[in-house]
């Protein structure tokens, strides 16, 4: 028996909440729990609770939460913020869906890492970094899923 | 219009392809679609494309991919593989899931950053490291969602 196969919540460490939560509401256009938490103060060795929350289609959410207080809530070091240790993605309708959803997450003060174009294995995709550094992949896939 | 609230693909980078797919299939015991795509074999300026992928119930996908060859597709710098940029969450049903999913994973060679225990907003969670240092946080929530 393993574990279930699930992801339930994806937390991204930001530097400045208040701007990241600004980046992903105003920016992106998602649609915001606003920021919660505050209440709980933390200390130098406890982690603050204020968060910024976005509920995902089909019940997950993507939060936003200081690294300070990841790395103090998880006992572990701060990360490097220019890092590439991971990419969220996602699937879009076409080619000129991809080029229209990285215009807007540039616009939105992200950086494209490279002009969108087609991988070796069919994909047409591009990347960007939001200003935190963690990295999108937006992707249209003309052969379908997977 | 903003962007969909939608994450189809997690990836992450890892220092060692095989390792880390016997860690999540056989340490974790996620079904797993194997490596694929090791029939584009890049070069020293493209990516190749072998990659693991588990399927995650509602249709999404955890990758494994190379951290060298995420930094290529993405044209970005290589990750510090001991930072702590983001984690990855699972909801589980009581306290004593809490602790047996964090057995397992140790049991499989993850770290667990330290014992499991309430936080002040409510929930019981601990955190464990997977192979490449990647956070996954597993929460028992008896107040429910959120």
């Amino acid at each position: 028996m393993g574990v279930d196969a699930r992801i339930d919540v994806i937390t991204l460490a930001v530097s400045d909440l208040e701007q990241a939560h600004a980046f992903y509401r105003d920016g992106l256009g998602l649609e915001s729990r606003g920021i919660v938490g505050a209440q709980f103060e933390g200390t130098d060795d406890q982690p603050a609770g204020a968060i910024a929350m976005f509920e995902l289609e089909g019940g997950g959410l993507l939060n936003l939460y200081p690294r300070s207080e990841l790395a103090k809530d998880a006992r572990v070091p701060q990360a490097d913020p220019a890092g590439a240790g991971f990419s969220l993605g996602q699937l879009v309708g076409s080619r000129e869906a991809v080029d229209a959803l990285l215009g807007r997450a540039q616009a939105a003060g992200a950086t494209v890492t490279e002009p969108p174009h087609e991988r070796p294995w069919g994909i047409y995709s591009g990347y960007f970094r939001d200003p935190d550094g963690h990295l999108w992949e937006v992707i249209w896939n003309p052969g379908g899923a997977g």
